[in-house]
């Protein structure tokens, strides 16, 4: 029966998202543009490329440490445009919203998208409205869809596929955030933490790294199923192996702490304001340094490399010396995350 | 206490809808696109003229006689697009699925966006599916955003606010079969009638009539708040008064009997696959026979004209010889028909 249902891990992000999209959306929806997957859709038109993104917004709770559905659906939207190499311009707002739903919250979440749209310098030009009964929605949803353009022509696409034997992975700074800061304020699970989502617009600090003289391949934000679905993702569909230091990534210790009391491995936790990047070995140090001096990327390091071995894997070298397979997560770990 | 929650009419398309997207939305986004609040935004980019809009489907229920939420989540977007005078391209599809939603019903809904998307030409090139617990949504709610291109030159632009006195106003066809349709199945409410929505995509008739040498000022597609809200606002917008005939306006005696038992007026029952056309005089019979030549315009008619006087009301001549004013309709007179 199980197998005839779609079962939240079907929104989680990983393996069981994957089999949804393979096996209902993409035979169906099958065009040359979608079936690359990558975080936006990037187009020709006239001459010119295009970026095309959409993202629903479920999070649950609405406000939370760090920020609000609102921020959190300009965030995600614009990082999903900056993460093809766009520069993010035009944003649509569509709210579902649940009858008796208060109006002040509304304001505060409103506020919250104007607020954050200006700080990224993009438009809300489109928009709709959709008010449903009591109990048939939770509260607020929001989609928003974003378009943006590409500046710099590459003989290449900057694509979860195009990760090359040799490249040096970036992340951008601390990661599970997010998803801590989330779970700390939902109904019973409450706990204390001072942990705020990292939940920001990306796109000046990707604008600052996109020259044409430095090669980044991949560009990526480790949103629902964290830094191992994005980077397990991207190891499959480049079809390489890839290391990654423990002792590198930056988890902060009231993060750790948290995942401990949760059950939770720091890897497998959302992240809204962080991203990675796989670029030449040779511009690695440039491009950290650049990313470094960025707002949002104070804390950048290099994680890790790509290798010719374990194709379609992730190993991460741990603390202690030993080393173990990062895989894909299947179910859902923290639904409504996002 | 009422007035500080969002109610089933805000989400109506009528007066507070206006009055939401008006003491809300608009002071916190305003911009020269959004301010326009047309159909879709019109934005230029590298000296052309693009349309990008986006609704969020959550009618109920999901399948209903003449389609289903997947044919109407294309249809209504491709004829927003349309009726900016834009040729739809590319659909973003963003799905939110309530945990448990079969399986069998999620591919007769995506075959169902493959066939309507195959027969308006536009192609599906970005998703995202996010899945909430059980009564945290109702089965399933569908965003489409639209991109499209504006293919010719005017000194003006097609726009609600663009109609002017003399101009005629042909209406595509029969109006209220989506509205009686979807009520006709609602639970508890079930009555008999061989009507079926009239949903359709109608960018392939909006392209026959949109010629240089034709003069057509505004388009619009009659959804919610019917004929009623859509001839009204565009009479607000332009500043304009605009006369219907009664006796013009097509509607089947099904959609007529239905709407005497369910106390509903058909002017304020929603469409999805109807269009109005305010045109100048002398283009008005040439306009009106590419409308009836073409898929889903055969029953067009010339249901009325713009004058000088009453400026921003509609007013109806009756059948019988009387006049009146139809109004904006209020609250929410079908919930979820769209």
């Amino acid at each position: 029966m199980k197998d005839n249902i779609i079962i939240l891990g079907h929104g989680s992000g990983g393996k069981l998202s994957n089999e949804l999209i393979e096996k209902y959306f993409l035979p169906h929806f099958k065009n040359d543009i979608l079936s690359q997957l990558d975080d936006s859709a990037v187009f020709n038109l006239n001459g010119r490329s295009f970026a095309f993104t959409t993202d629903s917004y479920v999070v649950d709770p609405i406000f939370f440490p760090g920020g609000d559905i609102g921020k959190l659906s300009v965030c995600g939207t614009v990082n999903d445009l900056s993460m093809s190499g766009a520069e993010a311009v035009y944003l649509s707002c569509g709210f579902i919203i649940e009858e008796g739903f208060p109006f002040e919250d509304l304001e505060k979440i409103i506020s919250s998208i104007k607020k954050t749209s200006e700080e990224a310098g993009v438009k809300i030009i489109a928009g709709d409205t959709k008010v449903v009964t009591k109990k048939s929605a939770d509260k607020l949803f929001i989609n928003t869809s974003g378009i943006g353009y590409i500046n710099i022509n590459r003989d290449y696409k900057i694509s979860s596929s195009g990760a090359k034997v040799g490249d040096k992975i970036i992340l951008s700074g601390y990661i599970g955030d997010h998803g801590i800061a989330v779970m700390s304020k939902r109904h019973g699970l409450s706990f204390e933490t001072s942990i705020k989502s990292d939940c920001a617009p990306l796109n000046k600090v990707i604008r600052n790294i996109l020259k044409e003289d430095l090669q980044i391949h991949v560009l990526r934000d480790p949103t629902r199923g964290g830094l191992a679905a994005a980077i397990n993702e991207i190891a499959k569909k480049s079809d390489v192996g890839v290391y990654i230091d423990e002792d590198k990534i930056p988890v902060r210790e009231e993060v750790r702490g948290a995942c401990e009391i949760l059950g939770l491995d720091p890897l497998y936790v959302a992240n809204e304001g962080k991203f990675i990047a796989f670029v030449a070995s040779s511009d690695a140090g440039e491009i950290l340094q650049i990313i470094r001096n960025s707002r949002y990327g104070e804390n950048a390091q290099i994680i890790g490399e790509v290798v010719e071995n374990f194709k379609g894997r992730v190993i991460l070298r741990t603390n202690i010396g030993g080393e173990r397979i990062v895989d894909m997560p299947t179910g859902e770990l923290l639904p409504r995350i996002c």
